[in-house]
């Protein structure tokens, strides 16, 4: 195949105007899901779509479709992301992914390529979460892995429901989700962690999303006071929660880097300089991109929990708030990301997704992969989110060598 | 001696009298200093004081000096304590000392006895610190170590100014603070720890008070993604405030029952379940009766400090918020408590008291000694504050056999 390569300017043009839309007073960038200010932004999009000649279609839950080519009745490539952020974000987490996917579809619709199938980009609904729960919601829907009414049905922060909100801003379509049945996804993402950066490498060949287990603990001692209490008859609430920082970081290093644990949040009672800590509350997050290694860390925590009790002194409670299994991603996409990479020059190394993506919903209904670009001191969700001009340009032409090897790969077959 | 015996039902109930003073619609009891129902409480502590033929005379700080006895000009033998209280308090912090001590009194002069001195009751101004800054003020001043114009001008959570304060309720005497020089200062006190309940043992010859170090230590390391920053690569402030909560831990311990050791409050930033915590700030506490143990303990906290920081990765700053030095009661007074509980058929041990006390302030001054008596629970400042009517007589009755003790004992000369 002979090289061909997106209009990097036209691509970064539009991450700063979409960048753009949605910032206060004070420039902040905050553009929750089926807000007047994600209206704005899915109307760019929209906008951008249509005058490359592409088609929009909207489902009921309001993720975008901006479809080329009908094909000859194969299933679609997809390519997605979102572009609803957190409060406060960078202009890259999400929006990167979708408008290189429209950069991607429009180079290859101007240098005359015509595939066998449609390409689609997709622009999930409320990937953040923030406003609405669950998040990577959009998505999740359209994999049929939650329910349509129950979506819509969710009541935001502020109080407003969904469905009702999609409908004000214009954008509660009438396809049913999960009318498009892709034979590939991809979905090309700023890492949001420090890996390429540090070790200086150009692009992460995404082979895995690591499973989530949030926990909270509550711990109860004694609360005493700090003076006369002797440190033998102390039930210290807060020495027990040092001792499982502490244990969790140690099991987290003897797997690393398969497996991290963080204590994010904690809280003690009643908090005060001359009282012995009397209660407790710590959050748990392990993550690991091995299902096993994951499920054992919880349970070596468990029994770590359970000889604390047994121990006497502190009563512990264990409580479940968030679990999901890691996705493995198709490894013959994975390849292609290397071979597309190392064929524009760049550096690849392949790579766990320590954060959650649209991509892990489609995994299971679709030959599904991810490309990383580095982000600057592995900084998202904040205003300093930041990757350079030349690695932004860089991964959108190895995704686009992706697609081309994808079309060619892909078998006949399935589609709407 | 022969055995004289103090009226338990009169000092019970002037105790539960003064307890019912200053509670509120829901019979939480708060008399915080120079308030209206601090007033309440003195005008009863001064009728009873009258009522038992003692001359009452208040200082420029406040503090109430009933007076038995002109004495042939030696050095007045003080008993004191205060009957401010903190917020939703129990009854017996201080006030017993002060009931006590007037019972004492009065028990001595209805049974004739005509020492050669006089016997000072002492209920002093604002020990608690709750509404103004610092604690045991009252004494402070009319033992010299803290300036009456700045306790006078000391501004209280509510913003006024405790000079005003004690005017408008009536209690800013003219007496110099320090008019008075005790020839000896005894104060009796419940616990407020778990040691005597624990060891079933019936009276406290208080030998020593803590020296107390309260420090804050802020750490700063570096705010990241729960799922995508290596364990490798983190500087979790989180668990560097573990390994801080562990040392002083293990480091009390092998000191023990010299030393405790508490950190009472810590505080994380973002303190967000999915983010590796970027600063950490917590409180250290640590005790000890012997001040060489206390410096060493300090030098080794702040070795452990300096190594975490040469390790790399954090910022740690040092606060000191509080320091006082450890304080050696008068010995021969302590053997008095000592031979006065055994001849009560009482149960006795030396000990050290955690908690800060008038008697420290008055123990540069005169020889001081304080008697405890046991803490159901080790509780205190709470409603749940509690000894039961046995213990609290047993105390006011070793109070009245080392009183008498010590006008046999205590040289002539000195006084006002």
């Amino acid at each position: 195949m002979s090289t061909i390569s997106i209009d990097g300017d036209r691509l970064l043009g539009r991450i700063r105007t979409l960048g753009g839309i949605g910032r206060d007073e004070a420039g902040r960038l905050t553009r929750l899901a089926a807000t007047d200010a994600d209206k704005l932004g899915r109307d760019a999009f929209v906008a951008w779509s249509r005058d490359a000649g592409l088609d929009v279609r909207i489902d009921r839950i309001g993720n975008l479709f901006a479809i080329w080519g009908g094909g000859q009745g194969h299933a679609p490539l997809m390519i997605g992301s979102h572009i609803d952020t957190v409060i406060d974000a960078g202009m890259f987490d999400g929006c990167y992914g979708v408008l290189a996917g429209l950069e991607v579809v429009q180079t290859l619709a101007e240098t005359g390529v015509s595939p066998d199938r449609p390409i689609v980009v997709a622009a999930f609904t409320n990937e953040e979460g923030v406003r609405f729960s669950p998040d990577m919601m959009g998505s999740a829907v359209f994999a049929g892995s939650h329910p349509l009414e129950a979506a819509l049905a969710s009541e935001g922060t502020d109080g407003a429901l969904l469905g009702a909100e999609l409908r004000r801003i214009g954008y509660a379509g009438d396809e049913e989700p999960g009318f498009l049945k892709p034979g590939a996804y991809l979905e090309l993402h700023i890492e949001q962690g420090p890996i390429l950066e540090h070790e200086g490498v150009g692009i992460g060949a995404v082979d895995s999303l690591q499973g989530i287990s949030w926990q909270r603990i509550a711990i109860v001692g004694e609360a005493n006071h700090a003076g006369t209490t002797p440190m033998t008859m102390r039930r210290d609430a807060g020495h027990a929660a040092a001792r499982v920082i502490d244990f969790l970081r140690r099991s987290a290093l003897e797997r690393a880097p398969r497996l991290v644990a963080t204590v994010g949040s904690l809280g003690l009672w009643p908090n005060a300089i001359n009282v012995v800590p009397g209660e407790a509350v710590l959050t748990v997050d392990m993550r690991s991109p091995d299902a096993d290694i994951l499920a054992a860390a919880e349970a070596r925590f468990a029994a770590f929990l359970q000889e604390m009790r047994s121990e006497g002194g502190f009563s512990i409670t264990q409580t479940r708030l968030v679990r999901t299994e890691p996705v493995q991603f198709d490894g013959r996409i994975v390849r292609l990301v290397e071979t597309a990479a190392a064929g524009r020059g760049l550096t690849v190394r392949r790579m766990t997704s320590g954060a959650g993506h649209d991509a892990q919903m489609l995994a299971p209904i679709a030959p599904t992969a991810m490309i990383f670009v580095p982000s600057a001191g592995g900084i998202s969700h904040n205003p300093r989110e930041h990757t350079a001009d030349d690695p932004l340009i860089a991964g959108a032409n190895v995704l686009l060598d992706v697609v081309r090897d994808l079309i060619a790969a892909l078998p006949s077959g399935g589609g709407a």
